[in-house]
Formats: structure tokens, sequence, C-alpha cells
């Protein structure tokens, strides 16, 4: 291992918890009870972003102007629909993904810091959180409440960065979507990919993930090798 | 237009209507009623998929040996629970994806033969079929039960292609899923893909796919273009 610190960021949804798709069910079913059409993958790939800019992007698709003034209203319906829709199905549906305790665990046993780097509101984070029981092995948590604008922007994972007391550089962010390496990169951290939110591997490495794993089962068996790689000068390729 | 008559091979699932989705956490929902925990994007990567195939590949990733003698049983108790909870929910949730209807309809207009190539079985297609409303631009259609075993065996698209009474290579297979360009590229039809399953470009292409549309809307602005480049000796490419 270099000198310093080196912290690992971990995203919740679709990387720890297996609940992008009941996010993406939860957004189609606000949309579809006002009435409004959007196709079920523009929600998907838009999941992990920010939630006032996945709403205006998909108002747009479903046809609803700028100008519109019930505009400001219906967004605020679909975040509210979403929320509602979500944490009623969540109760029911909401699992532990493969590995997901075990890597935060062989991360803390190798010395890391962990930050569980979300920007879920914190109701939701109360329920992911709670299903998976490893607040004894994280050093940090950041949530939706820290931010104006959530992921693709790098503000979250900066805050994520800052509370793990490390240098950019050392900070590795673990994550299923492509807004999770697109925001790492932007700060200047080493986002690795996960493909269990659903996002193909090569979609993955096009947003800028250097490594991609199956699932955090797969990066529990290989954390200290790829975190090896990621914090050397030249980097690392799969 | 070369020589000869083209036909366009439509899937219907994820391509014409909007179903993937429901398709997914429909498998998810009879697996967790069973008391069987298996990761939604591991479901969503084998829809379009053989049936069968899919409960096997599902049934063994969530642990149950091939051993097991409630196996055979719990595989019948998946594809049922699977298609119970699928229609239940596509009544009130199915919608036509953009450009389906005008996609067939301009291949009509453009002199193409049309077939729907989907393996869906026959309860699930008089659903898709009746909300596409698209029968008098159809020449012909296939179903799961015209073949043993799906997609991504060759078989499926071979029958299309016969009904369609055309060449191979004279062929187009529009689908969203890896399988649909796999399963069109051993039958020697040229595969075209679309987002609109949620499986990223990239994905498609390394399947075999070498056009990709956003979706058929995509799709139909262009058909003519696309077909002379595909069925040109030297393929095409975006």
């Amino acid at each position: 291992m270099k000198d310093g610190q080196i912290a690992i960021l971990f995203d919740i949804d679709g990387t720890l918890v297996d609940s992008v798709y009941t996010h993406v069910v939860a957004w189609h079913e606000a949309f579809c009870q006002a009435g409004l059409t959007v196709p079920l993958w523009e929600v998907h790939r838009r999941v992990g972003m920010d939630g006032g800019l996945l709403v205006d992007e998909l108002l747009a698709l479903a046809g609803v102007e700028d100008s519109d003034p019930k505009r400001p209203e219906l967004a605020d319906d679909m975040s509210e629909g979403h929320s509602r829709i979500y944490r009623a199905a969540a109760q029911r549906s909401l699992r532990v993904l493969p590995g997901a305790r075990e890597v935060v665990k062989r991360a803390k046993t190798l010395g890391f810091v962990v930050v569980l780097a979300s920007s879920a509101p914190q109701e939701e984070l109360e329920l992911t959180r709670g299903l998976l029981d490893i607040e004894e092995h994280v050093d940090a948590v950041t949530s939706g409440e820290d931010v104006d604008t959530a992921k693709p922007d790098a503000t979250l994972v900066k805050i994520a960065i800052e509370r793990a007391g490390v240098t950019p550089s050392n900070a590795i962010m673990v994550g299923d979507a492509t807004w999770d390496a697109i925001a790492a990169t932007k700060a200047g951290a080493r986002p690795v990919g996960v493909l269990t939110g659903g996002v193909s591997a090569c979609a993955l490495r096009d947003a800028g993930a250097s490594l991609v794993f199956q699932d955090c089962r797969d990066l529990a068996l290989d954390l200290e090798n790829a975190v090896q790689s990621l914090t050397s000068d030249s980097g690392g390729g799969v």
C-alpha cells in the first residue's frame, strides 16, 4: 500500500442493496398515476442521478413543457409519489446484495476508511442502512441532505472524501451507476463499477470506471489488489 | 433496394411494447414468494431468453441444486408464478413504446415483409398484440409454441425467416435484448438493436448488432437507409 490513508466510498442503492428496480418501478408508477407516460428504460438509466434533475428530464420526456404552469406542482407530485410508492414496496422487496456486508467488513479489516456515500434522502437511508446492519464498520455517511444537487455533480463525492479525511486520489468510489463514475472522476477519486444496478460493464467503463466487478462479492475477494492497482500512479484496468 | 424481397422481424417485448421491467419484477416476485433470492439485475439480463433456460439459471443462482428433488416442481412454480404476476400487472402497466406502430407501418409502406418474431407464450402475445393493434400491417407471427427452445437458440428466427419467405441475409431482426442479436446472427439474419429494453448500446453491439437505435421511433425515421446499409454486401455500422 502507498503512503497515506485510503478510503472506500460505497454507493448504497444498487451497489450494497438491491433497490434500483424498485426505484425504477416507483418512479414509473408515480408518472402513470398522473396520467403521464415515460418508457421504463429512460427511468432506469436516470436512477442514481439527482432526484430533481431526474424529475425534470422525465417530465420533459413525458411532454410536459417548461412553460406549463402546472409543472412545478407536477414535479413535487412525482417526487412525493415516488417516495410513497418506493417506501411501500421497499418494506417487502428490498434485499442486501451478495457480498455487500463482506466487502465493507473486508475494507475495515484491511485498514481503509469506509464511507457510505449515498445521496438518498434520510428516510430512504434509514431503510437501506437498517437492512445492511453494518454501522459498526462505517466511519462516515453522506445523504441527499448534504447537497443541493446530487450526482453526476461532484459535490457529494467531495464531501464524502472530506469526511474520510483522505486526498481525492486515495479515495475509491464503488458504484453501480454511470453517475457514480462520472461524479467520482470529477472529484478526483477512482471509480470502480459493479453490475448490480443493471448497467453493462462497457457503459460503466465508458463513464470512467477503470475497474468493473460483477458485484461486491467479487470485489471483496479481490479488494486488496484492486485498491493497490487503483492507488498506484498508473491506475488500473481489467 | 437490392434484388429480392426484404423482411423485417420485430421482437415484441421491450422492442414494440414496454414490458421488460414488468417481466423482471414478475420473475423476481415469483422467486420471492417461494422464499428464494435472486438479484434483480440477474433477472433483467436474462429477460428475452428462453423461459426454461432462464428459470434453470435463476434457480442455480438462488442456490437450488440440480440434484434437489424439489427442483422440477420449483421450476414449474416459478413459470406459473411469473405468468400469473405478469398478467395481473400487464393489464395495468403495459404501454406501446414510442414509434412502435410507426415503424411497422413504415416497413409495410416501403414494401418489406413484416413478421412479429416473438417467443412469448400465446396468452402473453394476446395482451401485447391487442395493445399494439397493428395486425393489418403484419404478414406473419411466431410464438413460444413454435419452438422447444427459444432465443438465444436460432430456431425461432429461422422459422420467422421461413414464414417471411426471404433469404436469411435479407432478413433484419429488430430487438432490445442481446439474445435477439445472438439468435439473429446464428440464423444468418442482420441484427438491429434498440435501447428500450434497458440494455446498453455497447452491450448490444458486443452481441452482434451492427446498428443500434434509441427506439423504434428513431429506427422509423431512418428505416430505408438502415435497410439499405444492412442488406448491401458490406453490412453497415453506426
